[in-house]
């Protein structure tokens, strides 16, 4: 390594430095802050942000990639430098006052939505949400793009995915998925849920949750689990990956899926190579693979048959007296019961993917001024009563559930979908590899961690999404593995 | 406020943003934190502890301080200046190269510290001790002095205070506490501590240290209670203060007293007021009285006959069933047992400033040069048994036990024993403005925790030490209080 190369990666791990203190502090705001410490925390947010913006945006970091940027035989080098060129484009290209614009509306809306929703009145959002459109538009304009205005928004999450890529593979996909569904609700035997229901004190919750993320190999060492309301994954730094969860003490698929799924969140971002560790190389490389890691493991893994043969005995050691008579086939199909509902965030793998159809759909439109934001409403309870068969009865069930566009994120919502889709390409690729049931169905989950670190989470920003995609699976995006994957699954769990 | 002002308040926001991110990590690292996030976050401290050092000695600050100082209307600018300049001074005063070599053998030393412990063998550290010894008296010359060199040292900790006062009031306090230990070692009756070491779940500790928490005015939302093996409490800010505590299940003093110590340390920070907020000030003034907040509440209230006369009741409900036959005398008198011993951290509060004594005189004649590194053992020892009536069989139960000096630190020790020094005297001026024994006993602490707040904790460090010791009883510092309380109170529970 160069002297130029060296001073780059300590430049870098200065700029880390910031955002790991602020990880923390949001890690910290969402699990243990006292609420009036709130206040003077956003002010230092805002310093340590601003850092962090100076940094990316600096002439020093532009003398950087103009020393470096084709110019190093270090592969890790050059892919930081690329990270940082990208970031440095995208920040310079808006002008700064108008971007602080959008970020001051965007807060506004936010709170706004918040309101809106308890008053079940889109008609106060509208303003807001027509503004954000026209900021976002504008910033697309800005980044640039080659066919669709849309790429521009979807690069920044799934960087390769374009409007053309989804409008191949969503339409089938949305297409099998609501005939599933269809059939699925003419069938005549159905999972009974409510046999689930009984009470499950949060510690009996916690300390199953807690045995199988030690399972999956989730390094307590480096990570710890906390409770939070609304669940997520932090990466401190690589070796302080963070997850929490819900406890619903009459509902425990809450707390043991969720922290299933964030626990594959956390075993991707614990197991990113320690040579990328304080560079901008040194986290998933998108919100879709992201998400096929956690989908992988809750549904392809938690929500199987070979899981539970497993597991049940120590799910009924663990669990109240009141679950000791559910006969493993209905326990197995209660938790996969399927069933359209109006909430996203509610949704079971099988219809949740059409959630995000619509969504992809309106965004599309939206950001191609195809469609009008007073229309919104409309548009959603029909596709909603076109792709699931339900109709929302009020807007906040329908178009205010979801607080994104209000956050002025576009682009966003497709990832969720990939993320279903990379994880069957991925599920599938494994499958050849491994007999992954009979691992499963002895609880030893090391190989299939192992084969996932080795091909998925050792890259970090590495390899682009669809380049992780091919390598690891030969095949480029597709919506067959998932297709073939849910049909069977529920073909047999609906016998239909 | 005037264009200047503002600005310099606009820099102090931002300086103080780092420190508070600081102060989370530091939080983070002591409670929660998995361990093998630990490597990478020292370096985020070492980024953002550089980047606060530099506000401190910019030139930007120099300009700040050249222009308000003496030239503002606005008392708290002007404390505020005054503030800045003594630690730029302290900061430009010593030449970085040696400064950072200190900070590089410091942390040497401090893990040599504890392989010498581990291995009871002072040599190993005498080296490094001398060395350290040798930059205090460089750093102390730097700094400056007027009749003492260790009176540079000192005002670290406790600005205002001289060796000259020290000498004046520490030798009287010294004989006389070595007096009363004398007379106690000598009584017929002594409490019985076994009746207190009953098995008491860290749970029912946990809920009694709560209640006490939340009856002495500590407020939840502003602050939290974790539990680590070294209590502390920490200001995160104003408005997020909080307290650590460590349980011993078979000895609960450990966790309620502790608890309290602490809670007195925290609602210091959280009634600061909030004009302080975000500059220099927002902080206890010193060390010391730092020290009398914790000790006032620990030893002046919750050790009292008249607090276990409210409290005992309580305790009884929550402690399990071995400590429902204790008698009320029996029990206060337990909890209040005098007896030499050779650890400080474990001392009585009788006793304790014996310890400090021993610390304070072997330093100060380090510092001027009186004695040798190499001597310190021997000379530990003797004033063990001078002071205390007993010696060390070992170094790591003497000189070996505490890790200040090892860590560089000296001129600090004396705070501890000014602590209790200036509770007594605040406790002297609160009782002849209140019965604060009834308001004790009906456990009622709001009119005391105003006192407090109104007369000490408000002012942050709008005034120094003395001023406000002064401010509040009227008096110079002086031992006659102290010595007074605790004979009073151990000659009626020695019945001497």
């Amino acid at each position: 390594m160069n002297q130029k190369e060296s001073e780059f990666l300590t430049f870098l791990k200065e700029q880390k430095a910031y955002e790991e203190a602020l990880s923390l502090i949001q890690w910290d705001l969402r699990t243990k802050a006292p609420k009036k410490g709130f206040e003077q925390r956003s002010e230092v947010i805002g310093v340590l942000s601003q850092k962090l913006h100076n940094f990316s945006t600096s002439d020093k970091m532009k003398q950087f990639i103009d020393a470096l940027k084709g110019n190093t035989e270090n592969e890790m080098i050059q892919k930081a430098v690329e990270e940082c060129e990208e970031e440095y484009e995208r920040n310079r290209k808006i002008p700064v006052q108008e971007y602080k614009q959008f970020v001051t509306l965007r807060s506004k809306s936010e709170t706004i939505w918040q309101e809106a929703r308890e008053k079940n009145d889109f008609k106060l959002l509208q303003p807001y949400l027509e503004k954000l459109v026209e900021y976002n538009i504008k910033f697309a304009e800005y980044w640039g793009y080659e066919k669709n205005i849309y790429d521009a928004l979807l690069h920044n999450y799934e960087p390769g995915i374009t409007t053309e890529i989804l409008d191949e593979v969503f339409p089938s996909l949305r297409d099998s998925l609501a005939e599933l569904v269809d059939q699925i609700n003419n069938a005549s035997v159905k999972p009974d849920p409510s046999i689930l229901q009984h009470h499950f004190s949060k510690e009996k919750q916690e300390s199953f949750s807690l045995e199988i993320l030690k399972r999956m190999g989730y390094d307590f060492d480096a990570g710890r689990l906390d409770q939070t309301i609304h669940p997520f994954a932090i990466s401190i730094n690589t070796n302080d990956v963070r997850v929490t969860t819900r406890y619903d003490e009459n509902d425990f698929r809450m707390a043991v899926f969720g922290t299933i799924h964030e626990g594959g969140h956390a075993l991707y971002e614990q197991n990113i190579s320690q040579d990328l560790a304080q560079t901008p190389l040194a986290s998933g490389t998108s919100m879709g693979i992201h998400e096929s890691q956690s989908l992988f493991w809750e549904n392809f893994i938690a929500r199987s048959e070979a899981f539970w043969e497993n597991h049940f005995d120590l799910f009924k050691q663990i669990a109240p007296t009141p679950f000791e008579p559910i006969p493993f086939d209905e326990f197995y199909r209660a938790i996969n019961e399927v069933k359209p509902s109006l909430i996203r965030i509610e949704a079971d793998e099988l219809t949740y993917s059409l959630h995000i159809m619509i969504r992809y759909e309106l965004e599309k439109a939206l950001i191609n001024r195809e469609i009008a934001v007073k229309d919104l409403p409309d548009l959603w309870n029909q596709k909603m009563n076109d792709y699931l068969g339900i109709t929302p009865p009020t807007d906040k069930e329908g178009v205010l559930q979801d607080i994104h566009w209000s956050a002025g994120d576009f682009g966003y919502f497709p990832s969720y979908a990939l993320g279903y889709m990379y994880a069957a390409q991925f599920n599938h690729s494994l499958k050849k590899q491994m007999n992954i049931d009979d691992r499963i169905r002895s609880g030893n989950f090391k190989e299939i961690k192992q084969w996932l670190n080795q091909n998925i989470h050792q890259f970090g920003k590495m390899k682009k999404p669809l380049q992780l995609l091919n390598d690891v699976t030969g095949e480029s995006l597709n919506s067959k593995y998932l297709v073939d994957y849910l049909t069977k699954k529920y073909t047999a769990i609906y016998k239909l």
